[in-house]
């Protein structure tokens, strides 16, 4: 990170990677990624790559059976070298990790978030993010593209007519995006080297009319302030913003 | 919850056990709950209540060491019947589930939030947090008690000389509080039966200088806008005011 | 432990807790220490503390179904701060330990033994019996407080008119104590310093009828003879007739 | 079990396998029954059909390390059809159950209570008895099993040099067997089908002095009163001197 | 492995154990080896022997209901001490390891190799393979004794009028044996000394018929030529021959 | 599969996809997929794709320590969707299957086949083959793929000075092929649809000097001939030979 001390205040601190403070990475999403799953997407945020995809079943776990309501569930995994260091796997290790639990029900909860269980019916919607390359913001990026793999699926269900409408079910669109304070800067969307050295960090998920089901911040390093929360706040509004309209343009072409 | 039509505005609303809507159920700390730990603390939040214990051990993890700095950890686990309904041991599962570890991850990470690594040098301290009885609000009960037991075993590692000062080590007090939107009117510290029907249920730790540690809110069911956050904030720092002067009423008792 | 030479005999063998070699810790017993479960008990025996919780539910395992007959069973734990030096939990170990099940057996044989399953009727009952502080003597302590327990959880099915009376379930009452050999003498109701010195050591569950229910010695350090066996039942038939009185007087308080 | 009503009294009673009351199962021990192990036995007491290895290393275990002390330590298993119906694998299911670890301490006691740990220096037998054919007394057949190929492993071990002599680590012998009460009757040596319907059942381990390692009675079914105590005890001094006599020839034959 | 330099060719080469390159080590098929299960066979190939069982049960796993086929699974396991150096127990370690899930599947795949899943009707068959003394060879020989305890359950079946007809579910019979290339000589049948020193290890399972079900080559130290592959399995046609002449000759004794 | 009578005899049966029964699907090896891994592979076997990582790591397990040796290990996994059925996670249920077992060990042994271990000195490679997208023949792409992955890592440590020469290290280069019997008929790279109606199936690791390091073959469904095995080898000779071109003209692209 470079600061230029000029008369354009915060915006003359350039990152590392070039990017101003409340700039997203390139964004790519790629629809029917794989062939098999009901919907799948890989996202690509910067050098973060996720693997999302969506499982429609018929029926719902046992404890929501006769409800007349639907499920979404997710499960986040990343492989073993998506990171520069090897990780082990939880396959082999024998259990889940505490990280890995939490992201999962992160994610889970997003994209209930935006569901309509009753117009789901009965059906259950599995949600996969796999990380294929981790180079920070890859809880955001999943629930940015498990939206996406989560639309194609239920899409496939209405042309199943296994439901009545897609649009139904969705009562609006999420995503999610990593704001935090790096050097007393506020800053949106964080890679890895940003990310490890961030004072407060912050995963906020938000939907297309602009509301808030996720937010997630924590400051191990420094407390922050009220009106540090405000700042980060708005840039995770335009970051979201920006993500719902890569989301939208994804969804257009078919 | 009842609604009262009057002058008074969102005061006028009171709640099933006749609390305000910005009034802490009654907090008792007990300290010395119990002789073995080097800090142990009874905490209730009305009918929530929580046996907390720090243990303070020279030495730190593999991965921490000749790094000249210490660790703090957290556990937390409920007692089968904590709940109305028994439910079965993790250890019997033989797995941790995924709330306990979100859990014991966010008491871990509030708790070092407050800690200076350095000064408390290359020791750990684990902080056990058992739920004996469960009326909502157990992780932020947990925080809030296992700061205290945390002081104590600081003050334990002191008078044995192991750490030259608990005040260095302290860089701040720490308490959390959890507040939620219920029926559309934003209020603090849900009980169990408040808790399950919040459309919005936010956990906010703070330091006793007013800053932010954790904030973590979550809408599965209704997703909150900007303003009815910044009511919920408003909301957490009066009760972790509160709290916090509960915690220095029980520490100064000795 | 201090020998006093003089013309006593035996009863001038003074324990380091002040105590005669027949005499029992102090043993407080409190019912409807939590709210929430149908029966719940702290018990203290000296400085061991257990809590005790009685579970009553409709319906049996499978195994049993459609045997008209019911099913009493219990699990028994640790906190990790119960003892001197931290133990890990068993959940995070991802397997319960050796001891933990033994003792879990134990105490859900000696309840089974008192209880008549035909009047019990196809409803069950769980004990969990999970140790707060230790001090010797937690397994027979959760053997006389799970019996409190689950005279509350009869009277409450009883009430409820799940089961017709909660008399006729119970066949006779039943407490346990531990007795040992400490350098040549037998003793009663061993604290923990005692307990680890101890060349014998023996568990006796007894029903208010004097008779046995288990009877568990284990002389790992040094056998004990036919003699000796005699005189450490007769402590314990002394020790379970006053804790007897203890579960009574407890259970006349309503 | 046919009563014949004569002068005889108890004697006159024949079991169904036309045993005495007080009569042992026929026994017989295998020694160098596999090649590999320093110890190898095959027990055979009726139809149960024990296979007892011993296994003699340097070293014990990390936290013995240092003491000049040994260890024995012991664990049991059945094999899938050693019983009537099959029992799933432990391996499989992904845990030790608790009938196994409760059994697999009982036998660890025992040994370890005949052996002088300073004399065995720091070497450390695990005894591992797998059960090919149940029929009752499992445990205790285990027991009786072991103590033979532990003294082949201390022969083994006196022959290398390791140990300075095997006679000096044991500081007896030791064996054990079942005792019970059936339909009113004390009956030594329990085959299956009596131990099922058994109101009582004991498990005596003693010493070839007559002295007690482990004494482990138990009943669910109807308690039993000192009287009977003292007769199922009679039964099992005269069962264990007759196991003791089979031990002393099997190790006799070389 | 002493080579003599003769006219006879490779004939002339004597292994540490006095065989030819083409003999099998002694094998014994003891049937009837215990008394609960359906079939039990003790096999000894040289020193290896392994305890065969299998278990008849009505009904099949659940994804195979309502097929009208029958099934047949495996499960192979290693005692403690049938090894050189004791193993840890799979139930202790609390998993399957990969060789013996690798093993338990190969002897799963070549029993079903030569049954008529519909003349079984929907009936299982258990085979437990279970180790007691390991000299190489232990799954080929598994393959071999189970093959014949499969047989004798079939036979019990029919007896009970289970099945119709043993034979007519079995549509060959089938062995397995070892071969493998030493110091460039191909071997039939190896022990563990030349086991372990083979470049290239080979287990070959035929039909009575001479037909193959499985073949599995390893030649993780020296690649194989075709030429070397086609006088392994001249050296395992002559094995699985005699190896069949074998359980034909057990089977024949009743 | 439509097979055409005429004058061509084998050759005129067309398969599914078009392919004559001893053509490869199209083969597609994308080197540097990932940035992280140290060789990082994608290989696509008609629509089977298999990300294949090479991790390269300074120090060899404990057991390997001081033998002046490498080691090359491998994992083999599915990804949940890479399936027509969504699969379980195995890091959810807590333990690796046995067909991940027996697949993961399948690849190690091949590429350990053509590692010189002296010549990698005491350094590890890790291979991590995940399925992406499975349509049959996954572990014979993962050997594939893997090999590749491994070339690269092994040039990485070349360039890094860790390992004087890659080309030293690697003996041969080694792929694999499925080959099976289907309606009486031996074809090359069986699809999934044609895998699951295989009578034999048959995977097949090869050499560039056309030597075997891996054979397997099973058949459950129909025994195959030693006819119809020369006929499978042949295809896997062919095969392979292709294959190893593709890799061949993979890696000379830099």
């Amino acid at each position: 990170m470079v600061e230029i001390k000029d008369m354009l205040g915060e915006r003359a601190i350039i990152r590392q990677d070039g990017r101003q403070v409340d700039e997203l990475r390139p964004v790519r999403i790629t629809r029917h990624f794989t062939d098999a799953p009901e919907g799948s997407v890989l996202i690509e945020c910067g050098n973060t790559r996720v693997m999302c995809t969506a499982t429609f079943t018929a029926g719902v776990p046992r404890w929501r059976k006769d409800s007349g309501l639907g499920w979404v569930t997710a499960e986040y995994a990343m492989l073993p070298r998506a990171t520069a260091e090897r990780t082990d796997r939880e396959s082999v290790r024998g259990k889940v990790g505490g990280r890995t639990h939490e992201i999962s029900r992160l994610i889970g909860r997003c994209l209930r978030g935006v569901v309509d269980m009753k117009a789901l019916g009965e059906n259950q919607i599995q949600l996969d993010c796999d990380v294929l390359q981790a180079d920070g913001g890859t809880r955001t990026a999943s629930v940015t593209g498990a939206y996406v793999a989560m639309v194609d699926a239920l899409r496939w269900a209405e042309r199943c007519r296994i439901i009545k409408s897609a649009g139904k079910v969705l009562k609006d669109c999420v995503s999610a995006v990593s704001v935090g304070i790096i050097d007393g800067t506020p800053m949106l969307d964080l890679p890895y080297p940003e990310d490890s050295r961030a004072m407060t960090d912050m995963n906020i998920a938000m939907t297309g009319s602009g509301t808030f089901i996720e937010l997630q911040g924590t400051a191990e390093h420094r407390p922050f302030t009220r009106d540090e929360l405000g700042r980060l706040i708005d840039l995770a509004e335009k970051g979201n913003r920006e993500l719902q309209a890569a989301q939208r343009a994804a969804l257009d072409q078919d």
